[in-house]
C-alpha cells in the first residue's frame, strides 16, 4: 500500500540523470500527447519536445507497442511529404480503478487512458465497506472483458492518511458508522488486492477531497483555474487544493482540513477536541441540527430549503456565513482563482452563495479588486471516485517506463 | 516596471521548444552548479544533466565568458585523464540590488551571484522614501567600484502589488506615514531607474513578505523546510509562502495577507473595513494599544516585556493567542513543515511561542501526530531586502541567456 503525493513534474523537470533519460523522454512525449488539443504527428512532437525525429519515432514505437499510444490514422494538416498520422492516448490500453468508501455508500469506477468512464457501480447503505472488495472484483472483471489492462487502484477515504505508509490515521465520520480503524483499512486493501490481482504497491489510499480536486482539475482542462480550493462536504467538510496547476497535499498529505478551521473561537464544541470548527456550522449534521432535524434524515436539506422551511433557511444562512469566514481566511492567504463547492455543498450552492459572498466582501482584503468565482462542482457525487481512477492513470502518464516494465496484471 | 511571479521551474520543466533549447540548457547547467554542494567538473555536469560532454563544454564556455561561472582551478576527485577543474558561480559577475521601503526605514543592499552581501546601507526615520533613490545610486556606484555588473533591482514594499502592471494597489500602513499613493510608487521607480541606469524592465516591485520568504528559503538551503509560512510583522502583518519548495504568490500576487485573516468575527474593527482581523490583535500598534501605550514609542515592546511589565505581558499573550488561531487555520489548510516568525514577531517569539503552541494543540486537527516547528527568523530585519536582491539573481539563474543577451548595464 502506498499513498502517493503528487510530484510536480516528477519526470519532466530538473536535471535528468543519464540512466533515466529514456524514462524522462517517454513521459515527456506521453504528456505532450495527453495535453495536445488535436492528435499530434511525430513531426509535431519533435518540434514540441525538442527531441530529434529519430528519437521521437523510436520512443513513439515503444509507446504504441506498449498500448499507451495509438495511431489515429487521420492524416494531419501538414500535407507535405508522406501522409503523417496523428497520435492519441490508447483507449484500449491501461485502465484506472477508482474506489470510494464514504459514510453511506461505496463506489467503484473504471476509466481508460483517454479519460472515458468505462463502467461504474455504487452501493448505498451503512456497513457498505464490506462490499468494497466485491465491487472491486466486479470492476476488475468488467475491465478484463473490455480488453483493458488494470494499471492500479486508488481508494478515496474521508480521513487523514499518512503519506509515507498509506495508513489511515483518522477517519472520524467513517469510523463512527463503519467501525473501521487503521487496521480495518489495511485489511480492506488486502481484500482489494485479492479481488483485483493487483500487487500492494499498485493500490493507494488517498484523501477523498484531494482526489476530488484532481478530478475537477482534469474536468476543467487547461483553460480551468490554476489555483483553487475544492470543498468536499458531507458529514465532515474536506478540502482539496490545486495550486499553480499542481495538486498540493502538504508535508504529510494532510492539507485541506477546512472543516476544522476555527470560525468562532469559543463557539460550538467539535468532536476533534477544539471549538468553533467550520464543520459544526456548515457540515450536514450541523445544518440538520440547527434546523431542528437532528434525528430526521427523511427529507434532504435541499428539499426542505426548496420547500421554503424557515428554520432550514436560517440554518443555511448560518452555514453560508461560517463558510464565508473560513473561505475569506483561505483566500486572504492563497489568492485563489476559484472555490469549487462539491459534495453536499454543490447542491446547497443556491442558498450558500449569497452569505458566502457577503462575508468575502467584508473579510477578503482584495475583494474590491477581484472576487474569486464561487462555483458548484459539475461532477456531482462522482468527483472523488473519478479522481481516484485518474490518479492511477496520471501515474502511468508520469512514468510510462515503470508501467511498461512492470507489465499488465491480467 | 514589472512585478514578477515565481514561475516554478520556468525553464527546466515541460516540453522544451526547439528555439529555446539553448536557453533551457544554459539555465539547467547554471542551476545545477548553483545547487551543487561542491564545484562540479564538466564531466560531473554531463552526468547530472544528461547533456553530452561536448554540449556541456560549449555551454560552460558561454557561461564563463559571460561572467556567470568561474573555473575554480581545483582539480576534482576523478583523477583520471587530464586534471578537470570545478565550476562555481562567478562572484565578480552580476549583482542584484535589493531595496526596501518600510514604515520607519529605507534600505539598499548588493548581493553577488555567490550569495555574498557586498554592501548595505539603511536610513531610519519617517519620510525616508525620498532617500531611496539616493540609496540606490550609492549602491550602484559601490557595485561598479567592486567590478560587479548590476543585473537589476527589486523593491520590497509592504502592500498589495498588481503582478501584471507592478502597480502598488494599496500599502495602507506605508500610505499613512509616507503619503505615497500608486502614483508615488511609479515615480519612485522612475527615480530608481535614473539613479542606477537600469531600464524599467529590470526593476521590479514586490511584496516584502514574499521576498522575506524567498530569503528564508535561500538561507535555509536544500535541507530547509519545503513548505513554510514566513510571517513578516511590523505595523501590519504580512505572510510569504513557500510551498513544495516554490515561492507561492497566488493568482494576482496577493497571497499571504495573514494580517487580515479574521480571528474574532464581530471583534475589533480594522482599517480594511472588516472586523476581528489578526492585525488588530497581534500587529505592533495593536499590542502597544492593548498594553496602554498607544502613543508611546519610547520603549519597545520587547524591552517592556523583558522588564516584566504586566500589561505588556497580557497584551503579548493575547497577540499570541490570536496568532495561534490564525496559524491553526493556515496549518489545517496547508499542512506546512514550519512557520517562521519574522520582523517584529521574531523578537517577540519568547512571549508568543507559548500561546501559539497552546492554540495549535487545541485547533490544529493533526497536532497530536505532528506539531510544525514555530521558529524565529535568523535573518532579522534584513529578510525582505535580502530577498529582493536574491530575486534579481534568481532571475539571472533562471534565464541566463536573457541576461547574456541584454548585456551589462554599466
Amino acid at each position: 500500500v502506498r499513498a502517493t503525493s503528487d510530484p510536480p513534474n516528477r519526470l519532466v523537470s530538473g536535471p535528468a540523470r543519464t540512466g533515466s533519460i529514456r524514462a524522462h523522454n517517454l513521459a515527456l512525449l506521453l504528456r505532450t500527447v495527453a495535453e495536445a488539443a488535436d492528435p499530434p504527428s511525430r513531426a509535431a512532437l519533435s518540434t514540441a519536445t525538442g527531441l530529434t525525429r529519430a528519437s521521437v519515432s523510436s520512443l513513439v514505437d515503444t509507446l504504441v507497442a506498449g498500448g499507451l499510444l495509438v495511431e489515429t490514422g487521420v492524416p494531419t494538416r501538414s500535407g507535405v511529404g508522406r501522409p503523417s498520422t496523428g497520435l492519441a492516448l490508447d483507449a484500449s490500453g491501461p485502465a484506472g480503478l477508482g474506489l470510494e468508501l464514504n459514510v453511506d455508500h461505496a463506489s467503484a469506477l473504471i476509466v481508460d487512458l483517454s479519460g472515458a468512464v468505462r463502467a461504474q457501480k455504487t452501493e448505498y447503505g451503512a456497513g457498505s465497506s464490506g462490499r468494497l472488495a466485491s465491487l472491486a472484483r466486479d470492476m476488475a472483471s468488467t475491465a478484463r472483458e473490455q480488453g483493458l489492462a488494470l494499471a492500479g487502484a486508488a481508494l478515496a477515504v474521508p480521513g487523514l492518511i499518512d503519506s509515507g505508509s498509506g495508513d489511515v490515521l483518522i477517519a472520524p465520520n467513517l469510523g463512527t458508522r463503519s467501525a473501521l480503524g487503521a487496521r480495518g483499512f489495511a485489511d480492506l486493501v488486502v481484500g482489494i488486492g485479492a479481488a483485483t490481482a493487483l500487487p500492494a504497491d499498485r493500490i493507494s489510499v488517498e484523501n477523498e477531497a484531494t482526489l476530488a480536486a484532481r478530478a475537477e482539475r482534469r474536468a476543467a482542462g487547461p483553460a480551468g483555474p490554476r489555483s483553487f480550493l475544492q470543498i468536499s462536504g458531507e458529514v465532515g467538510i474536506g478540502g482539496g487544493l490545486v495550486l499553480d496547476g499542481q495538486i498540493y497535499q502538504g508535508r504529510h498529505g494532510w492539507s485541506g482540513e477546512l472543516g476544522h478551521v476555527t470560525v468562532r473561537p469559543g463557539g460550538r464544541p467539535c468532536g476533534c477536541g477544539s471549538d468553533g470548527c467550520l464543520e459544526q456550522y456548515a457540515g450536514q449534521q450541523a445544518i440538520l441540527r440547527t434546523a431542528g432535524h437532528a434525528d430526521d434524515r427523511a427529507a434532504t436539506i435541499a428539499e426542505r430549503a426548496r420547500a421554503g422551511e424557515p428554520s432550514m433557511l436560517t440554518a443555511l444562512a448560518e452555514a453560508g456565513e461560517a463558510l464565508g469566514i473560513a473561505l475569506a481566511g483561505a483566500l486572504n492567504l492563497l489568492d485563489l482563482d476559484a472555490v469549487v463547492l462539491g459534495g453536499l455543498h454543490a447542491e446547497l450552492a443556491p442558498w450558500l452563495a449569497g452569505p458566502i459572498e457577503s462575508q468575502l466582501r467584508r473579510r477578503l482584503i482584495t475583494a474590491r479588486f477581484a472576487l474569486p468565482a464561487i462555483t458548484p462542482s459539475a461532477l456531482g457525487g462522482n468527483a472523488s471516485v473519478l479522481g481516484a481512477a485518474w490518479s492511477v492513470l496520471d501515474r502511468v502518464i508520469d512514468d510510462p517506463l515503470a508501467y511498461l516494465r512492470d507489465g499488465r496484471t491480467d
